[in-house]
């Protein structure tokens, strides 16, 4: 090969650009080798998730690039928060179309470089292709428990309190009512991610991403258990409650929506307390919205105990 | 929420029923919780590599579904057996277009079945989309070496011996005489996985995806240093050579098309002996075509010794 041909690819420039500066972790060389390599930490567990978002299915095409990209790592750092994991880094699959230019990569990486400060998860190596098809990011997140203390979905037992962090519904109501809220409906919420050490006293803990109905549905198939929530505790941000005043019909998409990324869980009533006190110190708000029963079938009951029926529980791509 | 209504996704069923029969793994819990966690091997360290695949792009719309499969996971299994690295198992995201039925995710659920089972590497989770796109399947694999001891591009010193595996081009002639040769070009080899053992006698690996020719020279800058190889010893399949001798120009698409997935790798001449045995016992053909040499370019020379000149070194997306 003459030296002339011997240049970087287009690919090799735009991974130098933009995620050389995001792989800081010293197993990702410098994204200049094929693989990464990571020394697990000494008596834990690694615990690892996948989640993808995709261009006008999960965010729309004119949204910042920065909160796509946010969007992306949340979407994972959530799970892993909901299993009591800290992140340790992340893998990136990345398919772009052809009209990607400079502009949109560039916040992209931004977005990425400042969610991996935040958290403590540099990126290990990633892949980048074109794609005939919409921006496609797939996120594979590694994290560490101390072994065999993963919080699991199945797990929670009769008389264990119910806990949702933040707030429920914004981002459904924000795809109704786009722009018009605090909170954006692009990306979980930092309070979520830090829920990670409140989550460590949990019996059973997952994240809500497909809607609050649907999710602790699964969880308590999971556990083989019941549950009674009073909607009317359910946290909703004055935003939520504004639009459920004007027009009722709004809650239902709140409670099934979807795209919360806010944690749900549940907690023996001899460690509510401490659980309590975690969140207080991660800062995260935590609302007691119900209570595990024996049986099975999480009923959501009305202001006047009447269980509610929902058209569908949750969000489903099939 | 009613009993009627708690019942499982469209989502849940297509991993109840196609993905869980591969997630043999204790940690995967069934697919039936948000995360998996492993327990690292002891003395390891980890090797994450991410690569994706999508239809119209690396792979056509009417190849098998399972050739499709197998391809997704071999890409990332040749870059772990190029680093010395045993597959652990891998994390899936799927997006799939609406065309997409049960007979094709049949066959692709049997496809990473079939190569889960061969090279020991379970799923430990996934996430499943409908994209308005073609299908993209993105694949994160986690593998394990010895600590320390993950084969770098970098590595490669002057005098070392430059071998590559199994033959060389047929997947990029096979992309213009399709179907007419014995290899399918969908996939990397069984040998390339299998190269992981004699690799570990390399002082610098990598695996052949993007064309011998640019990813050689990609390995020679990170060791910085130059080599010679001789391009009549790079190993040609008959069908190959046929091709190259009926349109000599041929020779180029062959030696910089890509889709190759074989290792091309360099080894110190005191470690010939042990990488050729350790490669006769694992049923890996391995070629030496060539020597490092200090300095800077690799150059690939022709029958009387002149450097070839090539239009472009390898594929590039970008």
């Amino acid at each position: 090969m003459s030296s002339d041909d011997d240049k970087l690819s287009g690919e090799d420039r735009l991974i130098a650009h933009y995620f050389q500066p995001i792989a800081t972790h010293p197993g990702a060389l410098g994204l200049s080798d094929d693989a990464a390599f990571i020394k697990p930490p000494p008596g834990c567990d690694l615990v690892l998730k996948t989640d993808a978002i995709i261009g006008g299915v999960h965010f729309f095409a004119d949204d910042a690039a920065q909160s796509v990209a946010r969007k992306a790592l949340r979407v994972n750092l959530s799970d892993l928060a909901a299993k009591g994991a800290k992140p340790l880094g992340f893998l990136l699959s990345l398919a772009l179309p052809k009209e990607i230019g400079d502009d949109w990569l560039s916040g992209f990486a931004e977005g990425l470089r400042a969610d991996a400060v935040l958290y403590g998860c540099p990126l290990f190596g990633g892949d980048t292709d074109r794609t005939p098809g919409p921006v496609t990011i797939s996120i594979a997140m590694v994290g560490s428990v101390p072994e065999g203390t993963m919080v699991r979905r199945a797990g929670a037992q009769a008389g264990d309190a119910v806990f949702v962090s933040g707030s429920i519904g914004d981002a459904a109501l924000g795809l109704a009512l786009r722009h018009s809220l605090a909170k954006s409906p692009t990306r979980p919420s930092d309070t979520s991610i830090a829920a990670e050490a409140c989550v460590r006293t949990a019996s059973a803990a997952m994240d809500v991403s497909d809607g609050l109905v649907g999710d602790f549905a699964k969880l308590c198939r999971a556990s083989q258990v019941g549950a009674e929530i009073a909607v009317a505790r359910v946290p909703l941000s004055d935003a939520a409650q504004a639009a459920i005043a004007a027009d009722p019909s709004m809650l239902e998409s709140a409670l099934t929506g979807g795209d919360d990324f806010e944690i749900v869980c549940t907690v023996p009533s001899a460690k509510a307390a401490s659980f309590r006190a975690a969140a207080l110190a991660a800062k995260v708000a935590v609302s007691e919205i119900g209570v595990i029963k024996a049986g099975e079938g999480a009923r959501f009951l009305g202001v006047n105990g009447q269980p509610l029926a929902f058209k569908r529980a949750s969000f489903s791509h099939f």
